[in-house]
């Protein structure tokens, strides 16, 4: 049995973000707020937007930091209540719309976003209104039902899940992209390739989302190093784009796995940025997973235009080494402690979906081979 | 630009028709008729869902023909209104479907459906809520906005178009495809294919449906002869049902174009199904945009293990052979009278989605190759 559910309308394409306001307007939405990252309120869009929108959104909120804080989200909750706001719209990356799918939904609650992170505890069935923007190539939380969100006091990173969460629309428009320099482009593109790999070996993988999967990992070796090498190649950004809508579309039921589930202590502990800390393991699984199943990593490769699993690991390695991504952790001289501590932590929730089970002992060698301890 | 919108949630797997009347009960929807084809109805099927919602569901009408009538649909709308029915049920192939589609938003109205057909009026926003279920592996109906019905009195048959006809679930079970004889296996399996490619081709393509539509007609090259040769193949069955809904996916936003608009007067005209119609010039126009176009049919037909169009073209000719279908209209002994009506009638609005300009002489050229009276 497997199930598809995607009640996100996209909107995509070059000056796309032209579509938000006549969107609120058709939909009859009032008071809205852009919660949206300094960047975009420094270069302008914002206001912008306010502008076109002749009084139809009242209110910029922008207190957001790169792994957004359960507290952020419930000052943007509370700001929200006292604004009256009638819909949300979200410009950013994954922080900025992770932020606001949660204030959206517990805006509509007298109660804190902590209740809910982490708890089990499910957000109740009512939300604002909600348009989400993206202005990378990466999250895919424009089309995704997860909000990934940090309690710094209690060192927790965990995604919460909810259909709250899925966006009413995703407007994505390309130039917004332009300005993401290479290093950025570099993470964001890994952690598209990763959403698709990952979606697609997940011990939930379905058929439309498989299709969806190869069609953005695709994507990701044929447009990620034009888009690095030149920030203004029209047609790689709106490849990169595509495909990071389309990896969304494919991991968001499906779920992530082993890759990202290690990426979470390397982001927590040594500041290694999301999407580089997600590649940085990937090829590995790639490995490891090719080497246990079925023949489906066999097939991905081979629609991929790779020979093998081992071949299509081998892709990774070579498009990081082009986009100059981390390839190891030999630089952080992590002693023993430290590596048992990666191997704990890498017990995320998420590694449970992988289709082979991850021991400690994987772990471990994963770990050592990434520190040099053994090649 | 480009838009995606998908709002059917599809639940899928052997059994699933076991998720029906959950699915009712938990949406708390009340009074349900299923609309159902005859032979649905004497399998038992309509019964044992009846016996499970234990007095949900309230209803059976089954008067539906091979192409619906508007006549038909005005009577299963009045049987819904006396009814005073809360949600429907179709259960059948396209026909069942489609005739559902419209009889559960026209008995919203005091209208007929006749207002609507082929006028340009457009829906009013309300429908009963709607479950789709196919019993046919072919028409995609269940995920798609538009309802194809016909009107024998003035020898209309046009599709309608409406937000409203998105069902609110997709309910395919590939257990109810398995009585299905060979032919109509073939028929349906190469109108997958159809959708599939006519999708991908479409002048609204767009990415999203560009995946589903290359990973749909690669299902169909690789498992329609299994399905055709040995109706209980589970595997192939299974397989086959996922490419019907995924090309459904593919073309419901791209809509169809040059061999759709060519099979309604062959299928009018002389009875010919409506797979079999659309696959009998598929081929043909794979060589006409192959030729002309830009490269996107030769990176369709790489995707799907060709080497360009006219390889794509040769292999679709090669599995209508093994499947036994039609190739050629040669035992109509069409005039050139017939064939200029052909040509006329050809002219349906599909053919604007063509990437090529399909003028008069490209169809005198295709139906004088069909008949033979040029090789």
């Amino acid at each position: 049995m497997w199930k598809y559910e995607q009640p996100v309308t996209v909107e995509f394409g070059n000056k796309a973000v032209d579509r938000i306001v006549p969107l609120a307007r058709q939909e009859g939405w009032q008071r809205g707020i852009i919660i949206a990252t300094p960047h975009v309120v420094k270069n302008g869009l914002t206001e912008r937007i306010m502008s076109q929108s002749e009084g139809r959104i009242t209110e910029v909120f922008s207190h957001i930091s790169p792994n957004p804080d359960v507290a952020d989200v419930d000052a943007c909750a509370d700001e929200i209540r006292r604004g009256g706001n009638g819909f949300v719209i979200a410009i950013g990356g994954g922080s900025a719309m992770d932020l606001a799918k949660a204030a959206a939904s517990v805006c509509m609650t007298d109660e804190s976003i902590r209740s809910y992170h982490g708890t089990g505890k499910a957000l109740p069935h009512r939300h604002l209104p909600f348009i989400a923007v993206p202005t990378t190539a990466g999250t895919g939380s424009e089309v995704t039902s997860v909000a990934v969100l940090s309690d710094h006091e209690l060192k927790k990173k965990v995604p919460i899940v909810s259909d709250n969460f899925f966006p009413d629309y995703a407007v994505i428009d390309p130039c917004l992209t332009y300005d993401m320099p290479p290093y950025l482009t570099a993470c964001c593109g890994i952690d598209v390739l990763s959403h698709a790999i990952e979606g697609y070996w997940s011990i939930h993988h379905q058929p439309v989302c498989d299709a969806c999967a190869v069609y953005a990992a695709d994507l990701v070796f044929r447009y990620l190093l034009r888009a690095w090498e030149d920030p203004e190649d029209a047609e790689a950004r709106e490849k990169m784009c595509e495909a990071s809508v389309i990896a969304g579309l494919a991991f968001t039921l499906p779920k992530t796995t082993s890759s990202h589930a290690c990426s979470f202590p390397l982001t927590n502990l040594y500041g290694i940025p999301h999407g580089e800390a997600c590649g940085l393991t990937l090829d590995y699984f790639v490995r490891i997973n090719g080497a246990a199943e079925d023949g489906r990593i066999k097939e991905l490769a081979r629609r991929l235009g790779f020979k093998d699993a081992a071949a299509l690991a081998d892709g990774i390695g070579e498009l990081k080494q082009k986009v100059r991504l981390r390839r190891d952790l030999k630089d952080f001289h992590l002693t023993s402690e430290q590596m048992d501590e990666l191997v704990v932590l890498s017990h995320h929730p998420n590694m449970g979906n992988n289709p082979v089970t991850v021991t400690d002992d994987i772990l471990h060698e994963l770990y050592q081979s990434l520190t040099g301890s053994i090649q």
